[in-house]
């Protein structure tokens, strides 16, 4: 059976048609549904307000139609059925759409097709969207149940595998070689296989497990590096320091970056982010420090250092690895690639220090 | 007249059910289009791909539909009229939902609607969504043209006046009241009028034209502050530092807070907020300096000191202002809205300094 579900418009104002133009598209003619009337009389009641004539279009109900009832607001939903088919209408603002959703959509769907859908996902860095494509194009192309579909944020690849089934075991059944081959494909690159980590949430567990503390110096980044870590519960026995060294004299001061070497390489280099990864552990005392440095943009760009140049340096126990970007787009989007690499290279460090596996020479940064 | 547009749901896969099902409750049959499907098998051949048999599956069209071409994939959209009113399919890829909805759909809408619909953005902070929805009760509810609406951001409230006219003139003459009453009822809260300048864009402008430097001094945003003022393009300008400052040692480090006010207040105390914002001018030879410390939670809560508990420090050229916050919601949440807090309580103190303006007593935070 096939359904069309819509949100929102279905409020008294005059730009709210979605029930009217619904009813149009039908050829269904719209009825007044007493127990809605009754329902927003007593709202106004209660609130000592007299209702404007656009209140009761709110009241209105498509003929043949199920008025869901809205415990949350004054716009009830509708579901509208046509043979084996079904048009539901739902109002707009989450806080009635959801337990409108949850109470009484999700039951009529279920009842309408029994079986459950089950999806897996897997979260990937450090590989970029089309490498990761080309790497299971076969499997994209001849998906069935389970399906496969990649999903690409910013410095990230996540993959969602989605299997339908009679029962949940079936549906796990199903999902499990998938899971494995993709595994086995991608390998290190996946930093979690659970719908609600973040890679923040990864880096921090891996420096918590090893009994880690990390310091973040961060130049173009501004705070976004350990703003997303201190997101993460439990981020306080991990971070030492985060400090925000956008001006030269603030390298120098927090971090000893060398005075000889802003001015021969300039802030944006191999040399200075280097320095900076050095200087964070030393001056702070912690194991790892994560480190950036680069052109944000839209201004500071020239022909040698573009906007978008980023160094970002990580210090593992005094094991320096320095690595250059080249990111793409505003002010913004070249922040949130760059905040997105450091935490990605942060990981690969200190997964290569502990382990000595080597990531894949194949590495694609995107 | 009346249009629904529903945009995604027309790719090649079995769950591509948008056109099936919109075709289906319209009583329209599915027929071959021709064009689309010479274009599928160029896409194909040039890419040395064989299509699978569900790619042809894009080339099927509701019959008596307007196709709308795609050019920058191989699902196209369509027109489905009825009278006056029409159902208009759209792919769900931004990248090929967007060009397709400018070249056109909107040019089909405008030709069906002459006209122009223009809005006028007001911003404020430093009060709570009620509170301002109480304080323009009456012009929403006598709303017509222009209509306005007030939208929640974190910490923020936006209101839109919308204004439908025959040329842009003229909407502009029905926005320019509203617009004026708006201002002179809530006054020195609204930080701009521009659709596209943000909270943070309008504290780096005021610090840049007074000539203030300012360092920012974070314990519970975690970076967040610092983050966010750093995306304005010339922040460089005005931010000295940003320093995260999560742990005690940190704190009498960076910002000489003193250990006895840390031991017998806590580092989550209204002292300890204030000897934030003092050492964070002092150390750093600023003009300016927010400090922020507080429970984000989920953990580290007590009856005493709930999580959400926030103190904020201000500290313009040597006056410190320190205000108490308690906010909802979880980590990150909590977190969104000290950072917005910060910035608002920024902003007045700055312009309390320079004008001498005191914000109103009835002063609400959310």
């Amino acid at each position: 059976s096939d359904i069309v579900i819509l949100s929102g418009g279905l409020g008294p104002t005059k730009d709210d048609l979605t029930k009217e133009t619904a009813a149009a598209l039908l050829g269904k003619k719209l009825k007044l549904h007493e127990p809605s009337k009754k329902k927003i009389q007593d709202f106004f009641e209660k609130r000592n307000i007299t209702p404007t004539e656009n209140n009761w279009k709110q009241a209105m109900a498509p003929e043949g139609a199920i008025v869901v009832e809205n415990e949350n607001g004054t716009a009830p939903g509708f579901i509208i059925e046509e043979g084996e088919k079904a048009l539901i209408l739902l109002p707009g603002p989450p806080n009635e759409l959801l337990p409108m959703f949850e109470k009484s959509i999700k039951p009529y769907l279920k009842e309408k097709e029994p079986g459950i859908i089950l999806s897996q996902t897997i979260k990937i860095c450090g590989l970029g969207e089309s490498y990761v494509e080309t790497m299971i194009q076969d499997m994209i192309e001849k998906q069935e149940n389970p399906t496969i579909a990649p999903y690409a944020k910013t410095g990230e690849v996540h993959l969602r595998a989605t299997a339908r089934a009679k029962s949940e075991k079936e549906a796990k059944k199903l999902l499990k070689p998938m899971t494995k081959e993709l595994k086995s494909r991608i390998g290190g690159y996946i930093y979690t296989t659970e719908e609600n980590v973040t890679l923040e949430m990864a880096v921090i567990d891996l420096l918590k497990n090893n009994r880690l503390t990390l310091t973040i110096a961060e130049s173009c980044t501004g705070g976004m590096i350990v703003s997303r870590l201190i997101n993460v519960q439990g981020a306080s026995d991990v971070v030492r320091e985060g400090l925000v060294t956008y001006s030269n004299k603030a390298k120098r001061k927090y971090l000893g970056v060398k005075k000889g070497t802003l001015a021969k390489k300039g802030a944006v280099s191999e040399e200075t982010a280097k320095e900076m990864a050095k200087g964070g552990v030393f001056f702070t005392k912690s194991d790892v420090c994560i480190a950036t440095t680069g052109i944000a943009g839209p201004g500071g760009g020239s022909e040698e250092k573009p906007v978008g140049l980023v160094y970002i340096g990580c210090n593992v126990c005094g094991k320096i690895t320095v690595k250059k970007y080249q990111f793409g787009g505003g002010r913004e989007k070249i922040r949130q690639s760059a905040t997105a690499a450091a935490l990605t290279l942060l990981r690969q460090c200190v997964l290569e220090h502990y382990s000595k596996v080597t990531f894949g020479k194949e590495k694609k940064e995107k």
